[in-house]
C-alpha cells in the first residue's frame, strides 16, 4: 500500500531551512517517495489561507499523503491528526485547515490523533511539529504505515471546521465574500461556477460588483482578453469559481478588497 | 524514446497552488519525470524576462522537455505550441517566450499546435493553460508521446519572435540595451564576449558606459573582485554576456537601468 | 559508494535561472540523485546566515553531499573545498560557511582543494563557481567519486572559521548575541539549552531579556501559546538554543535586534 507522493504545504516560507527540515526527516523514512510542494508562502497563521489553497490544489496532485502546516496553536493542546478519505490521506493539525482539503478528497472516512511516538522523530520540539511530527508520520504512511497505527480513532465529526464563507445565491445576485486573492490581485468569491449559473449570470452579459459601498460596472467574460487591458471583467476562475479579475492588472487593488470581505456580483439589465 | 527531465518556468510565483497543480498534472502522467524548476518569479506577463531567463537555463539542463509559462494572452486566440530542437521540445504559448531558448537548443526543426484534446486535461479552464494544456501535454512528451501527435503542423517561420535587442558594435564602442537584470542588480547587455573582444576590450583596459546620460569610469575585469567593494566593473558574465557590476553592490540602481533601457560602453585611453 | 542525496543552500535567490542550471550541472553527473533545497534565500553575500542555516538543516536531512555557494570572493584567491565529515560530505568555498556544518557533522576528516579540473565543468566563469565548479563536483562526490581525487589535501586546521559568537554564561544570566532571525521574527541567541539549564532558566520562570539598552520582562516557556497573543516568551527554540519569540508577532522588530546584535537573558525573582 502506500503513496509515491506526499505533497506538503505550510507557513515557513522559504528564507529558512525550516522546509528543508522537514523534507529531510521525510526523506529518512520514505526515501522513495516523492515529495510535491504545494506553497510555503501561506502567511504565517493564517489557516484560511492554507485551507483554500490546499482544497483547490489536491484535485490535480497524484493520489498522495498531504501535509499541511499552518499551526499557530503548536504545543499547546490542539491535536495532530491524520485523515484518510477516498483520494488521499491528510495530515497536520487539528484547526480546521485540513476540512475544506478533506472534502475535496470524498470527505473523511477515518479520523487518528497522532500520539503513537514511535512515528514521531526521538525528540519532539514544541515549536516545530511540522519538522517532529506531521513530516514523519505523513512519510511513514507514504511507506505503508495504515493511519490507524498512529493513534487512537477520533471522531470525524468533531473535528475543527473553519466557519463556512458566506453566500447568498438569488435571481440575478450572488452576495458572498472574498475567499482568496491570489498574486496577481484576482479576486475570487465564495460563489461556484453552478451559483452563478443558478444567479443567471451568462458570457458577455454586463454585470454589478459592490465592493466597500462601490459599485463597479464589466462584462462577465471567460479570458482575462475578452476585455482591453487594465479593464475589469468578472468570470469564472480556473478552480471553477465567481471571480473578479483587471485584464493585465490588480483588480484587488483597484476595489480595495482582501479576503473575507463581502462582495456582490448582480447581473444588469444590458 | 521521451525524456527523463522537464524543466518548468512560469510568471506564477509561489504563494499560490499553481506550480504544484501543474507539477501535479505531470506527475499523473509522466511519474517517473523528474521536473526542475527554472523560475516562477518571472514578473506577471513579462514575456521578455522569461525568454532571457529560459534562453540562458537550458545549456546547462539535462536533455529535456522544458515547459514555459507567460501567458498574458492566455485563453485568446494565440497558439500553444510545441517545438522540436536539436537539444530538447519546448513547450508553451506562441507568444515569442520560446524562440531564443530554441535558438540555443539548435534552432526549431518541427513545431505543432497543441490542439488534440486527449492530451490535455478533460476540462480545460480559459485562464489556466499552463495546468490544462502545457503541462499535461509536456508529461506526455516526456512519456515518449512525439509532438507531431499533439496538433497539426505549423511553420517554424512563422512562430511570434520578440523584438531582436539593439546592438551596434564598433571599433572601441558597444553601443546596446539592457537585457535583463539579475536578483543582485547586475547589468546584462545585449552584447557577447564575441562582441566585447571585437570591440577591443581587454581584462583590465579601463571603459566608460555611458546610461541615461551619465558616463562612469570603470575597469574592465573579470571577477567581483577585481575591483574595492562597492565599486564598478565590466565583465563578462557567467552567461557570456557583456555586464555591469558593482562589486558588494547593484549596479542597475546604482545606474538607474532597467531591462530595454540603452547602454553604451567603450574603451577609454588610460 | 557514494550519495542518493545532495542538499543545496545558496544566496542565489529564486528570481534567476542560476539555482536551476546548478541543479542542471548536477543532474547531467548524477542524474540519480536527489536534490534537497535547503534555502536559497540567505541574504546576498551574508556568509554567517548561511552557516547558521546549513548547520541547523543538516542534522535533519539524509546522508548527503552539501553544497553551499555563498561567495562573495567568487573568482578570488580563496580556495574551492570539499570537506569529507562522519556525517556527510560538504562543497564550497572557504570562506567559513562550511565550519559550524562539519562541527555538526561530526568535523572534518579530509579536507580537499578543488582543483582538477576534469570534475569542473568544461568552461568555467569567474562569477559563477556554483554552477561551473561546486555543483558538478558534488555530484560526482554522490555519484562515487572520493573527495581524494578533486584535489591536494588541504590542512582542516588552516580552514577558514567565521569569529565564535559572544556568549557568557554566570549563574542566572546568559550574555549572549542575536545568531540570527527567522521568518517570523524569531530572536535565536548563540546560547544553547545547555547553557539555559547552567544559568537556571526554569519553565514557567519570570526572565529579563535586556536589548540595545531596554530590559523587556516575560516568563520562560516552552511554547509561543504560552503566552496571550502579542505577548513576549523566552523559550528553547526547535534547534535547541536559547531564543525570545511573541506569540503571533515580531520579536526582532519587537526588541529590535538583529543579527549579531548583543542580548542578554537573565533570571528575575517572581
Amino acid at each position: 500500500m502506500g503513496y509515491d507522493w506526499i505533497s506538503f504545504l505550510t507557513d515557513y516560507g522559504c528564507y529558512d531551512g525550516f522546509v528543508a527540515a522537514c523534507h529531510g526527516a521525510m526523506g529518512r523514512v520514505a526515501p522513495a517517495a516523492r515529495v510535491l510542494d504545494v506553497t510555503h508562502d501561506v502567511p504565517p497563521g493564517d489557516i484560511r489561507r492554507g485551507a483554500v489553497v490546499l482544497a483547490q490544489a489536491v484535485p490535480y496532485l497524484p493520489a498522495a499523503v498531504h501535509v499541511a502546516v499552518v499551526d499557530p496553536g503548536v504545543g499547546t493542546a490542539r491535536l495532530g491528526v491524520a485523515l484518510r478519505a477516498p483520494g488521499g490521506v491528510l495530515v497536520g493539525p487539528d484547526n480546521g485547515l485540513l476540512g475544506w482539503a478533506a472534502d475535496a478528497l470524498g470527505g473523511v472516512e477515518e479520523a487518528v490523533s497522532l500520539t503513537d511516538a514511535s512515528y514521531h522523530l526521538s525528540t519532539v520540539m514544541a515549536t516545530f511539529h511540522g519538522r517532529d511530527i506531521f513530516a514523519p508520520v505523513a512519510a511513514h504512511v507514504a511507506a505503508g504505515v495504515p493511519i490507524g497505527r498512529l493513534g487512537p480513532a477520533v471522531d470525524p465529526a468533531g473535528l475543527a471546521r473553519l466557519p463556512r464563507p458566506l453566500l447568498r445565491v438569488t435571481a440575478g445576485e450572488v452576495a458572498g465574500e472574498v475567499l482568496t486573492l491570489d498574486r496577481y490581485g484576482n479576486v475570487q468569491t465564495s460563489a461556484t461556477a453552478a451559483d452563478a449559473v443558478a444567479a443567471g449570470f451568462g458570457a458577455g452579459d454586463p454585470v454589478e460588483v459592490v465592493a466597500g459601498g462601490t459599485t463597479y460596472r464589466m462584462p462577465h467574460g471567460t479570458a482575462f482578453g475578452d476585455v482591453p487591458r487594465d479593464r475589469l471583467l468578472s468570470y469564472v476562475d480556473s478552480y471553477g469559481m465567481l471571480a473578479v479579475a483587471v485584464n493585465g492588472g490588480n483588480a484587488g487593488s483597484r476595489l480595495r478588497l482582501m479576503a473575507g470581505d463581502p462582495v456582490t456580483l448582480r447581473t444588469v439589465s444590458p
